[in-house]
């Protein structure tokens, strides 16, 4: 059975977040096959560990969840398994499994991590459960998120940060606006300066950033006959990891000050950390070294940054392109499944 | 008992729009006390006409209702009456229902129409209502609105046009914005474009108009790490009478139409036509004179339009700062009664 079967057999178990279940339950099943791992169920999550006594323990972590969508629509054609998750990330499950049950002896110990909830809420996250409940099984020396990179290491992640700014004005009547003010009209003015944005570019540990923003959301208006006295908007900020999230709070206050009178507000909603490349780890060093050389700056948010919190040099390298990820078309080749599984596994050796 | 007194007795029976039954069935029972008058209910609708053989018919026409509000709040102080309604229009009902009741002969005949549902929707006014109903009860010469127009006439009436406008884009990720297009980037460019608008002023038949343009709603959004590929607004276009609903929406669409591509749509929501000042027919022409000699154009849109739609000859004439209506002081004082009951007494005569 070659590595598009196996990734296929993941995919046909439906892991909507919130619903791993029974994935979780497979895996468990499987894992616990290979009696050199120590397998704990935490929740919907699953860690296994190799329980030998090597000074390295490197640790490969994946999410067992997917977007919204049809699991059974799944199909392969040609050297291609097209389905939802087959890019984001089962194909790098199925590689990750096939490691785990692999007999060979290793130099190093590997805790393998399967969690649930990526894909939704931070605060949902069955990785964050995992480091509350038992942060001992996640110990590692390094460790590699394997979310789809297209089998570059795509070092750090940017941090994301989300703002909701409301903009005053005085009601009026339609038929005479200059007895009021417009706050749909002075939220139009932030707009335009946002859509303004020049991306900032950062270059962290050598490698390159490129910051973002854009208004997600917007809302306003009283009626179909007043001046409307108050608008709202959401901004989404993504970024680099030279910035702390007081500093990129501070930036995004001082962008958009021009556009703020008293009586405005702005407030932050939400943030996730960045992380850093830590591509000077000796270990994720190798990583770069067998992948040929270069590596890119994550661009999205992953949980790079969540085990950078704990201490653990990360980086993101996974199979499948990760333009792909959350569109109805996903698929994973072969190709690059035996590309990553012939880096990870070399990597473990 | 002076006029102010007249008034609050009107004030405390609450009529707010849909809730004008109690103040139809007042103002019907005492209008039937008047011998020379035929009164005729409609729905909550009153319409009373003398029942002489006199060449020419006037008609004052008034709305029941008031916008949302305590009606029992209200109260005199000094030579003003404060309270819901008293400004917008319950100070002018007053003086017509007085008027109509006098016993004196006049050398015409007069209809004194009070009608239910201004406040709302258009299409569940009162006066429309009758319109349909009975319109021969409708017929006259020359009418006045006895809306708040603080004792000037206040010639035709703009028309208000209502334009949704849906603009596009592409989702993306909010990391890679570049893949995709923001539509509330795209919508702030157009929000931008109508701050920036400069009101037209169009004089008509020596009586200037000045134009508005604001935006009265938005809307947009997908997720907080989408790029938006979808927002909305809500324009209020208040037009000159020298312009049709047709030359009105295609004045907009062109003004709007930098910010348009393929794929954005803009519908007209909802269209109240103008009304022409009217003031070269005679019997309007010795209104003003009574006023003073100077008149103004009508800001706002008012049921004028409907009496002009009818082939009416109509303006706005009434007691009450215009500026008042719809704000919870609203007032009406004393001599800004006596005034008016003396130039509608003088133009009825």
């Amino acid at each position: 059975m070659s590595r598009l079967d196996d990734t296929l057999a993941l995919v046909l178990v439906d892991s909507v977040s919130g619903n791993e279940a029974r994935l979780a339950g497979e895996v468990e099943t499987r894992l616990r096959t290979n009696p050199v791992l120590d397998v704990e169920r935490i929740g919907d999550n699953v860690v296994a560990r190799t329980r030998g006594h090597h000074k390295t323990r490197l640790l490969v972590a994946g999410h067992l969840d997917t977007v919204p969508g049809d699991a059974g629509a799944a199909r392969i054609v040609g050297d291609q398994l097209i389905g939802l998750g087959a890019c984001d990330m089962k194909g790098s499950l199925s590689v990750m499994i096939e490691l785990a049950l692999e007999p060979t002896p290793r130099p190093v110990e590997v805790t393998w991590v399967f969690y649930a909830r990526e894909e939704i809420a931070r605060a949902e996250s069955g990785l964050l459960e995992i480091a509350q409940l038992r942060p001992d099984l996640l110990d590692a020396d390094a460790a590699i998120l394997a979310e789809p990179t297209g089998g570059f290491v795509e070092a750090g992640c940017q941090g994301t940060l989300r703002v909701t700014v409301v903009m005053v004005g005085e009601r009026a009547h339609t038929s005479r606006p200059y007895t009021g003010r417009n706050a749909i009209h002075r939220l139009g003015e932030l707009i335009h300066h946002v859509a303004r944005y020049e991306p900032r570019q950062a270059i962290v540990e050598g490698i390159t950033y490129v910051e973002q923003l854009q208004v997600v959301a917007v809302d306003g208006g009283v009626a179909n006959n007043v001046v409307p006295d108050r608008a709202r908007c959401t901004l989404n900020h993504r970024v680099a990891p030279d910035r702390t999230k007081e500093q990129a709070v501070a930036w995004l206050r001082d962008y958009l000050k021009g556009s703020f009178e008293e009586g405005d507000t702005f407030e932050v909603a939400d943030w996730a950390p960045a992380a850093v490349p830590a591509l000077g780890n000796p270990l994720l060093e190798s990583l770069v070294a067998r992948t040929g050389g270069s590596a890119r700056g994550k661009v999205g948010w992953t949980d790079v940054a969540t085990l950078s919190e704990m201490g653990i040099p990360a980086t993101n390298f996974g199979a499948g392109d990760p333009l792909l990820a959350h569109r109805s078309g996903e698929f994973v080749s072969l190709s690059e499944l035996d590309d990553f599984a012939a880096v990870l596994g070399d990597w473990l050796r």
